[in-house]
């Protein structure tokens, strides 16, 4: 039975004396959000998730989700008793606006919980986690009258939420979507058509379930121009409140897939079901991608979570499994054999894998409080250059943290050797759940082409130059500090291999583009081993501060500066063969006629 | 449901003319392996896999194994009736010796059938692989009247074969082993213990399954040098080779896995079982290594087969699949989108497969015919030589083999997004199966280790500087050839970070070998780059060869030589990173203590 511990510390130490939170303080929500308040929060969300949430991961995959022939889907025993004490401790709302029943706590306390609940049920935690997606767009895009009906019972998690764009034929390319809005003349709209890959499409856990839907209007233009977003409540909603009749919208069936078997993956089937446009007519992509952004930065958190839980039991295993000697002479004469720690190998793997983890944290608690500056700031300056920062650094987190994150459980089963392919140990579960999250909310290739496509040009390269600048001054503002030099020195030559991937796509991709496509993906690893590298240097320069008077926490920030020397030495030297990669362009790529393949 | 079509055309061009194995024909077996017989086997081979095996693949993955109340096992609907096509047609023994009742024709050739097979269905082909492996030892080890006994029928595919090493607290460190053997009057022995992950340990396609069992003969020395092998038929066999009763050996269980549910892994409790020695006493793991090593082999093809058939898969989908439009200008105005294969990203995620596939399969081919005259030359300096290669390259081939087969098979998943995800188009459980040749014939860490630690000094480092020699002079006989300079320039640096990865072992590992353990997996993996890449480098010299006569099959040879670039451009680059690895050494991966993690 795997474990798993809340790491309830080290991100209060990132909150704390990394990112310096109180200098947040004039930001409306975080007045409320004082350091005993924060460490409450993360107190209450670690029990939750370590006692409720992880036990029932492994239930969850194995027993799924059925749905019966009435169309009913129904959850894995105590999913339903768990979101009730979720919806009782108000986790949904903690980063909502009071005026609709939230807590107005900043939001990057909402990335924390859900890294929390993911790694203890991943397949639970897509629940709220798509409540909180439908929340933001309605949030911002719906009309008054609209909010008021849904979101106060989605906040307070009686009702959930969906967000539906995939049809059979159509997945990343929304142009082609085919699912049919007809007005009506009350100003409604009547919505037919087929969603495939529908995350809690249908359930038993919730009063209510508020499917977001894009759909094309009547005559509208063809292409991404002409699609509109629409809330389509599963059960009709009267003017007082109270739920009406059953709306025209079923779900057809349940996929059978690799993992996240707890979460019910739906075919959503709608047969003239009522909706109610959000936002304005053909302008459903905007709406939407409020909600894909959210859910992106979502989704790398999934990509850490399952990281960090892979990690914690296989430390745990590796401290417990005794096999074979150490190198440099017996460690444990009293037992037959070493605990299996004691190998460099070992080591090695579980070295990686938390080296990735913790600056992985930061750069998502990072970039999480630049989210609650360029929503909850009212200096525009400071909304644009984090909302600059939030554009850039989405893609990143998506595409990095589900791309390493996956490779991290893979090496954490590997540890277990045969014990890790069966499913006792749980361990299997993790690859198999991690697996997902580098490819839904837009597979990490179009990650990467929104990155290099989109991120790096807009405004005239304003985002990108500013996250050189900032990471370049750093690093020059810390080249005379000795101590510093084991972490700035090797960030230098990273941070030069960005610049130069970067320039090079300036010089050889405007012409052809097929250069940017095919240095993408290794761009967009490189970028995020230059962020990760970043926040080992703002760990280091933290643990360093506080080793002085750390007494019985020093061997905490020595950990610390052993792992970011670990990352300089061992990770960091990757972006050498992902520079090489950009460098040789798309010739040798694109040669090949498709009959060749 | 997935395709698969044996690469019957690549195969042969590696033989005849990147190994021109007509040079081999003084060796027993090789005059009758002409190239009409080469290909009307391997003809013969891939229809059985494509029309018999692959369609059974997924029916294996949903369906199991099921144990039965009474022990018995049942494989999935097909399997027996494909096992007794297999028997029919002689494929289990092409290789053995005519005395046996074998073909006699060279190993290459069962090299190549598993790779067909294990394409079309991995967990199929485990029974007649493991069978092989219980031939070898048996071949090499045990005494003439035990071969008699069981060498024909298992020959003939009519009898099985297990290995049984692994007990519950006992996997890479075989010195805790605890099963007991007692000798008996008549000369055999008792065995009394339980084994666990025991592949094919009991099934329902043969008439008697022939047990290898490692266990400690009463009163052995501890550790590794008390350890004996025994064969343990699961039906007694008679002197008139008739069967007789039921040993004292059952199945407990089966294990729920991750993937490869096709074949029973099962717990097997050996209880007094009668059991004949094999070898010499505690002398077991010598004579388990013949089958150890084969098999090593044999599970590095199998990494090989799964990338295969998922890039088989992965590029047929990727010309079907209509989504978005080329960044170089519509490529299908006839269609609501172009093809996939149309974006770089997913080329290059082609490229990277298939760059892997074809120089993999060459270097299987390359060593398993070095494995020919190791075992079949009646020169002894010639069989020395051939098998310091098999020795050096087997560890290689296995790790590097699986951990990058496992790799592409998560790359060719990725192209199919959402879709991927889900159990219908099979490329899932290509990634599941794939996982277990990670793992098991000892963990990937393992054949690093193996070949840092063993290999690499063994005899003075005689292995090592041969292979540095080949390669070396092979660099420098063709760097004045203009047309092989794409391929012979990257390598040479290549070759160069292989050989100061090796010095640097030398000069650091001997003092303190967790300089070794910690450089060890960066290391296999560099080996194996070098290794792939010398494949590229003889691929494309035949490729040259042909072009000029090709007509019709230039764009195959073609192909060749844009993969072969492709390779040296975006995959052989990463030399240098495994490089920096090794050369920082253990210190930041040793550092911390084991209560830090």
């Amino acid at each position: 039975m795997p474990i798993y511990r809340a790491p309830v510390d080290d991100t209060l130490f990132l909150l704390n004396d990394v990112f310096h939170m109180e200098r947040y303080s004039n930001l409306p929500g975080f007045a409320d959000a004082s350091p005993d308040v924060v460490e409450a929060v993360l107190g209450e969300a670690a029990k939750f998730c370590e006692e409720v949430l992880a036990p029932l991961n492994r239930v969850g995959d194995r027993e799924g989700c059925e749905r019966h022939d009435d169309g009913r889907v129904t959850t894995p025993a105590g999913f339903k008793e768990a979101f009730g004490q979720l919806r009782d401790g108000g986790w949904v709302g903690i980063s909502i606006p009071d005026e609709f029943g939230g807590q107005g706590l900043p939001s990057v306390l909402t990335q924390i919980v859900n890294e929390y609940m993911c790694s203890a049920n991943m397949a639970f935690a897509m629940y709220p986690g798509l409540t909180q997606g439908a929340i933001a767009a309605l949030l911002v895009h719906a009309a008054p009258e609209l909010k008021t009906k849904y979101l106060p019972k989605m906040v307070a998690g009686e009702w959930t939420g969906t967000m539906n764009l995939t049809e059979p034929h159509c997945g990343t390319d929304l142009g082609l979507l085919r699912t049919k809005a007809v007005k009506q003349a009350d100003g409604s709209y009547r919505i037919t058509g087929t969603k495939i890959f529908i995350s809690a499409g249908e359930h038993d856990m919730a009063g209510n379930i508020i499917h977001l839907v894009l759909a094309r209007i009547e005559g509208a233009p063809a292409g991404t121009k002409g699609i509109s977003l629409f809330v389509v409540p599963k059960m009709l909603v009267k003017d007082d409140g109270s739920l009406g009749a059953h709306n025209g919208v079923s779900c057809g069936s349940i996929e059978e897939k690799m993992g996240i078997h707890g979460n019910a993956t739906c075919v959503m089937n709608y047969d003239g079901a009522q909706g109610w446009l959000i936002g304005e007519e053909n302008r459903g992509l905007n709406a939407m991608f409020v909600m894909m952004n959210e859910a992106r930065l979502g989704v790398g958190v999934q990509g850490l979570a399952q990281s960090e839980v892979a990690y914690q039991n296989a430390a745990l295993y590796a401290k417990e499994r005794l096999q074979g000697r150490s190198l440099t002479g017996v460690k444990a004469p009293d037992k037959p054999a070493d605990p299996i720690i004691v190998h460099p190998d070992v080591r090695r793997t579980l070295m990686t894998i938390r080296a990735f983890n913790e600056a992985a944290r930061a750069l998502v608690l990072w970039t999480a409080l630049r989210g609650d500056v360029a929503h909850r700031s009212e200096d525009e300056k400071e909304r644009q250059s984090a909302d600059d920062h939030m554009g850039l650094l989405t893609p990143v987190i998506k595409g990095v943290l589900t791309d390493t994150g996956f490779a991290n459980t893979v090496m954490a089963q590997q540890l277990y050797g045969g014990h890790g392919y069966i499913a006792e140990h749980g361990v299997e579960q993790f690859v198999r759940d991690a697996r997902i999250a580098q490819i839904y909310e837009g597979a990490n290739g179009i990650q990467a082409l929104d990155l290099v496509g989109r991120k790096l040009g807009r405004d005239g390269g304003r985002a990108v130059m500013t996250f050189f600048n900032e990471v370049g001054a750093y690093l020059k503002d810390k080249s005379g500090d000795d101590k510093m030099k084991p972490y700035v020195g090797p960030m230098n030559a990273a941070l030069g291999h960005l610049q130069q991937g970067t320039m090079w796509f300036m010089q050889n991709a405007m012409a052809k583009p097929d250069n940017a496509g095919a240095g993408a993906t290794d761009y967009m690893h490189l970028f995020g081993l230059v962020a990760l590298g970043f926040m080992w240097c703002k760990i280091a320069e933290a643990a360093l501060d506080k080793l002085p008077s750390a007494n019985g926490s020093a061997p905490r920030y020595n950990a610390k500066l052993v792992t970011a020397r670990f990352f300089m030495e061992r990770m960091l030297p990757e972006t050498a063969t992902r520079l090489a990669r950009i460098q040789v362009g798309a010739d040798s790529t694109m040669e090949l006629p498709a009959d060749a393949f």
